[in-house]
């Protein structure tokens, strides 16, 4: 047994759920090498030296350069606004460094392809944070295709609908900023739809999008003025798909009453399909190799440790796991996959087709017509 | 051809379902006999006169005894208050009607027995309005059972919950009155739950329950000073089954936010099933015969033309029935039996038995023990 | 009193339909004029002379021309294919019979505008049967909006799912030839949804769209040999509105499981709602007027008589209708209409309204850009 | 800051359940004086040893009384099987330590009294582990009673339905044998849905139940020959309330479908509340206070930061955390109280209450009448 030494970049939210799944693989998962927590860094030295303490990290840094060139480090996990991945990615990568990065990627299809490069060139490993693949009903969602339950893929519909925007009155934000945050609801919540629905049924051919801002402007964050909201409050876009399919996208921050609402609902010739993140220990399915009077879409509890991906970790059939759970499934593939030295998914090729995909439904806003999706690496 | 002649007592709530429910059996089911709606029978002439005109009865009668008397009637239809039930069933049997009268079929055993006898006697078909055994979903929760897809039945929830009694304020009623009505949730609603258990699972063997009246006193109908309530508001109870099943069953009037919320659920060693009248146009059924991993409640919409009984008659699937199809399908069984003198359940020995497992639960609600339920005819 | 006297083009499922709307408008909500079913009209003598038994009309034609003609008819009621809707209804109107037409009212924008110049120049009462208007829940959901419950809205999310055609080896049918049906989902699905979302928060500005026929021949109805699919199996469009707001829509009848899931969902910046054909009596609401840490989406069930639109003619809380009940509501408003000389809506302007919606939508799919709406009646 | 130092008893799902909580109590919460993780106990050596390595335990012991004579240890953590429970708890006790034990507390009313007296005698902290008290939705549901919001309660349904014993071939397993377990379902769960009755809604006046074993010899574990099955597969209850509410209670291992469904519903003159762990992130409300026409049950996401307990802990809105999170939620509860001095419950009496209710239905099981419920504490 060794250790996978790990420098994390970034304690906010995203920090303290890779933290927390670096733990829990090792607690739950038990993994041939398990993970050291090394090092943590952030801007602010007060708050990242209080951060490690409570996180249990070794010790911390103020600069990410200096995480990217220790030699006692094996990983570095990017956690940082989307504006920085470009240049942690590529300094780790030329560092000889494993490198997960957060989602999106990078701010753009050509910053993607940059990055790709650096870690092939590199040889390392490199992954980027679409947790939501780990969620068990995904993972079981994945199975039922792959066996062909579903025939012959006809459609998806795909809505990530959150509503923390839809009063008008609440101030302005970061992730209202295109210059931090690269993009609204686009680059934040179709990313994850996005993802799923190439791991699910393939790959895009063209696309047609629409985005909105509805509030223009909000109340500044320091309560004087108002500032302008320069990123989409929503984009939709329909799609085809080279498998012949159609599918249906939307994402959004205004949908009252809808909290984390990752719906994804995928019909087939035999059988379809519906997954909703705010009951993601379930998966709806329905069959119709059932017998014609007894077919219905049957909710699926998906927490048999016997015969549910990832559950054997966990608890009883019917005791609920959460959120943060489908980080420690990514953290404890990731390893395995060091350990392995095998290639694990999503890597940054499939971050970088997200990005086309993305980018492909921003150039379809701009010229109000479909557009065709880049699939090259260069 | 010829046609099923009709003579109806009662006019209101029932009157209304059940002559509805002969028009749209000649209307949907096309009987190889229709019904005739030859006369409609109430005590306020004027009142019975209107609802002829509107309801389209040939013509009315203001005393029962005259319908009874008629010789242009095949069947009469009892949809009075319960204390009415015996008097014109054993008359109209001694007349040689057949006799449908609505639930729950008498006041007590001993008035169900000497029914019985009379229908019996007389060799004239007899059928309880217990209508929800015609719901396509009830329908298909027997097949389910009568194939053994729950394999060995260990568990019976019946719960009928309404709401209309939850305000202390709402005013007196006759459904309150025990000299008419016999009984309240017990009667009214324990009765629905009773037939429907022993069509699906089959007889009681010994009962333990309780009755509490919430609010014994209300508002007279009149607005002047107070009447008692002298009937329960809800009434629980255990039961054992002759094939070792055990059951829990609640009755109530004061659910709040529950309409007309009548639950079944049943398990079994190889699968469940669940129904709830407030959705009756589906049934869950969960089987273990599934692959473990697909396991889960599948929600079937019981509106398939080709495979749903019933259901051929009416709109294409996902196309909604109501509360009052039930009676409608209950009807067009009777017409089927009567032409071809077969046999209908349930018949009035299942009304005896319902009525039976009903005094059970009142006898141990005064003994304070378990009493067993009788199972003779006389 | 006065008797509204019908004559019906078409005996089949509309006819079926339409027939019980107006004897149930009589039974149950007794109108000032009740209707007279006085003629039905199908080419086929043999067929519609047994439906005119059966479904209770005083006589037949086999010719629409005939039943136009009569002096006895004051409601001309069209329920045939889409194709002859423009014939019939301005020869109705010229012959100064009001019109009910089913829906889609005609085949494209200009036969719909020489119908409602038709019916305007004759000065009578027309309308369209867009029956789910007559939904209770769609009727609450148009209540709440009035009131504001939903604030601006930013979002409509409508999908009419069907699966009849998923399996490729169903055979052909006339719905899917062009030159009778007009359209495939998308005349007959998305018309629907189309509708409800102009009653329900305003006009289109603007769409685009796509469309798709996945199996492009399929199995002769006669079994011999195969035949061209002309219409759409499926069609999707992305919207703006007059005021602001965006929308999904998406018509299919290959989405397996789902057998007539009309799905509407609009978020406001005070509130949501979402309705659901497959659970007709219900609707959920979400209110931010709730305090913050009760909010939850509420699922009325809206079946209370005192207080839910058309309920107060049928039976007690919590006992459901079904699909052919908004019919007869659809048939009660178009009675007291015409008795009290008042316009009613959906009429042929809403009607052509719609249409024009489809027709930019098939527009775009040719220019494969987004389309203005058109919304002149001339 | 000071340390709370902790020595856990019991290795196995409830010592990781245990486990997990102390860890992210101070990483999630960081509570004024954090765990510190001194000891884990267990018999089997190579077992326990390795669960320390595995869940960061200082040190390990193999006789619970080295633990319990241990001067750096503040807090007993009891999580082994029911019948050493009161051992440990009175040494504890009598060693000055704080006492935190799985439930049920007891295999009977006479320990649990004594249990009770020693730890007051000792004047210590003492708490039951009765953890689903601390599921954020369970904490909205006591708020809303305190509330006033359901006014006067008048029924209560409680169900714990699980399924793993339904097939008859499912081998013998510790929790089957008496001596060891005390008891099957009834002291497993229906201990758990007691302890919330009384939490949300009182005492227990009068109950009368039934038992049963449906299965009684089961292949042994060791695969040669059978075993008796010495405990209840199922038990029911009817129960009367000191505020005249009547309840009703089932608890059982053969509910084919249901994996850990504990279903509580309420319903009160004002509201009612619907809870079910299988969607334990959800609470239903109905209310009276709403308008009439808007009423119906909400389905309330609790996991608002901003208002639902604990969850400003975790992450943003419809993220949803799972089963253990409930024990971290009570081991943060316990750390406050330690470190203020200050009662925290469920305490010792409050599981000497819930064992007078069990043993209440286990009396009048062999009586066949009602029991009263006792409630003295000597």
């Amino acid at each position: 047994m060794r250790y996978i030494k790990v420098g994390l970049i970034g304690y906010k939210f995203m920090g303290k759920a890779h933290t927390q799944a670096y733990k829990n693989t090792n607690f739950y998962f038990e993994p041939q090498d398990p993970f050291q927590l090394k090092v943590i860094c952030g801007r602010n030295e007060k708050s990242v030296k209080s951060a490690a303490h409570t996180y249990g990290w070794e010790s911390y840094e103020t600069d990410w350069r200096s995480v990217v060139e220790r030699n006692d480090i094996d990983l570095i996990d990017i956690g940082t606004p989307s504006n920085t991945h470009k240049d942690i990615a590529i300094a780790a990568a030329k560092a000889g460094k494993h490198v997960l990065t957060e989602k999106p990627m990078a701010l753009s299809v050509r910053d993607a392809k940059e990055m790709l490069k650096a870690v092939t060139d590199a040889g390392v490993q490199h992954m980027v944070s679409f947790n939501y693949r780990r969620i068990p009903a995904i993972a079981l969602a994945k199975r039922l295709i792959t066996e062909g339950r579903l025939g012959d893929v006809y459609h998806i519909r795909a809505h990530y609908l959150q509503d923390w925007l839809a009063n008008p009155q609440s101030p302005f934000a970061w992730r209202l900023d295109k210059t931090i945050a690269g993009s609204g609801a686009h680059g934040d919540l179709n990313a994850h739809i996005v993802d799923l629905t190439r791991y699910l049924i393939g790959e895009f051919d063209e696309v047609v999008g629409m985005s909105e801002t509805f509030v223009k402007e909000r109340p500044a964050e320091n309560g004087e003025g108002k500032r302008n909201v320069t990123v989409d409050d929503t984009t939709l876009f329909l799609a085809r798909f080279d498998n012949g399919a159609v599918g249906n996208f939307e994402a959004t921050r205004y949908a009252t009453g809808r909290k984390n609402h990752e719906y994804i609902e995928i019909n087939g010739s035999m059988g379809s399909i519906v997954f909703n993140f705010e009951r993601m220990n379930e998966l709806q399915f329905f069959s119709k190799e059932d017998e014609h009077y007894l077919q219905g879409y049957r909710n699926i509890l998906v927490t048999e440790p016997e015969v549910h991906e990832y559950m054997n970790a966990w608890w009883p059939p019917g005791h609920l796991i959460g959120y943060e759970h489908a980080f420690t499934h990514q953290a404890s593939d990731l390893a395995r996959a060091i350990t392995q030295q095998q290639p694990v998914y999503p890597n940054f090729e499939d971050g970088l087709r997200c990005q086309q995909v993305l980018e492909a439904v921003d150039n379809s806003i701009l010229s109000r017509t479909w557009e065709k999706v880049e699939k090259s690496n260069d």
